[in-house]
């Protein structure tokens, strides 16, 4: 299946119109960006796979997409936890974490010793605003993720590489694939140098959004918050 | 299937206690109430069986929810319209109807009409708080929505009934029955007078508050935001 990109610079546009012009509050956007994402986990990983979901969550709006589906994976009786070294500013963020600390949910600090007793692990790091280099601790944690052979969700794109250019080229992140990617309202240009299954979600676009950006949608099925758009390949989305 | 029920007073509370103490705010509330609404009325009335759907909104927080279910409805393939005669002040409400405008969700005038070209009624009126008596125009909305055949699901309470009392004993609303309801977070002292299929939606609970309000709530399957728990008849919840 062949699905248009949105650049980065776009896709910042886009946001900004939902929240300026549409009507949306970021609590709302996030809320449904993550649920979005825990059903992607569930397809992917059903909870009779192993539970250990580990969620590693940046410091922007990704991480809080991260937060949000950590709570529904608790909810959906997964025992996830967080790896959440740098939390960004918004009171979002910290509301989201009183929330999963009232689910029990685990904030831990050591990364190796989380990803050897998770079964699967959510990339929450960075989405459509990251342009590089990565600073500490990323570097670091992403050479641990990459290294590591648990299989992984990227959120909106591989965490480490460039949204228009793709992975770097040397260093952390240059040999990261993730099984799995989910893409936000929609692909981004990096799309095109993963490898693996790939979903869309985010919900909640109009008519008027797609025309405006020029998106190709696919339909999503039934009441489902996560289409997939089949198993990228290199050269095509 | 026997579910405690929560008092009108006690969910208030518990409300107050998500926001206040659990890091929730409306708007993440609303939108996991009103995602576990659109998703009860697939369940009773799939696209297939007719897509028009009239949500009747109040002008409370059920009203609200009534306005997110709509916009899911929209992203679901459904073609609803609303009925709000009477808007809150909530700026929540005003951004909840833009995003609804923009997905080009009508907002009709005159109820009567409405019912007849539609497959299957929402109602959004009110909730938990409700305690009467019904100010116009809800007394005549009430009444044209009881003297239609359209299969109805209430939101939290069937409209007009008292919380802890059930249906009024004469007047509009005194032989409301809809076809089904959708109690949130937990079901309220009047579902023991309500006949029809029963659901429960809002799955954002912590064991914390189960616990401090003494509910004994179903398992949700799967990543369903709502579980039936059965046919519910008078003398049992």
């Amino acid at each position: 299946m062949s699905l248009k990109a949105i650049s980065s610079k776009d896709a910042a546009s886009l946001d900004k119109d939902l929240m300026e012009i549409g009507g949306w509050s970021l609590d709302q956007l996030m809320e449904l960006a993550g649920l979005s994402v825990s059903q992607a986990v569930y397809r992917m990983h059903p909870p009779t796979s192993g539970k250990n979901i580990l969620v590693v969550c940046g410091p922007g709006n990704n991480g809080g997409d991260g937060l949000v589906a950590a709570r529904h994976l608790a909810q959906y009786g997964y025992t996830p936890s967080i790896y959440y070294p740098k939390q960004g500013k918004n009171e979002l963020y910290q509301r989201l974490k009183t929330q999963l600390t009232n689910l029990s949910v685990p904030f831990v600090d050591d990364l190796p010793v989380a990803i050897k007793s998770a079964d699967f692990l959510v990339d929450a790091i960075f989405g459509f605003s990251f342009g590089g280099p990565l600073r500490e601790p990323f570097p670091t944690v992403i050479s641990q993720i990459e290294s590591s052979t648990i299989p992984v969700l990227s959120v909106d794109a591989p965490s480490s590489w460039d949204v228009e250019s793709g992975p770097p080229k040397q260093g952390p992140g240059s040999k990261f694939m993730p099984e799995a990617l989910i893409s936000l309202t929609a692909p981004k240009p990096c799309v095109k140098y993963y490898h693996g299954r790939h979903f869309l979600g985010g919900r909640f676009l109009t008519k008027s959004i797609t025309d405006k950006y020029d998106l190709d949608l696919p339909v999503y099925p039934g009441i489902d918050q996560i289409v997939e758009v089949g198993v990228s390949g290199e050269g095509r989305l």
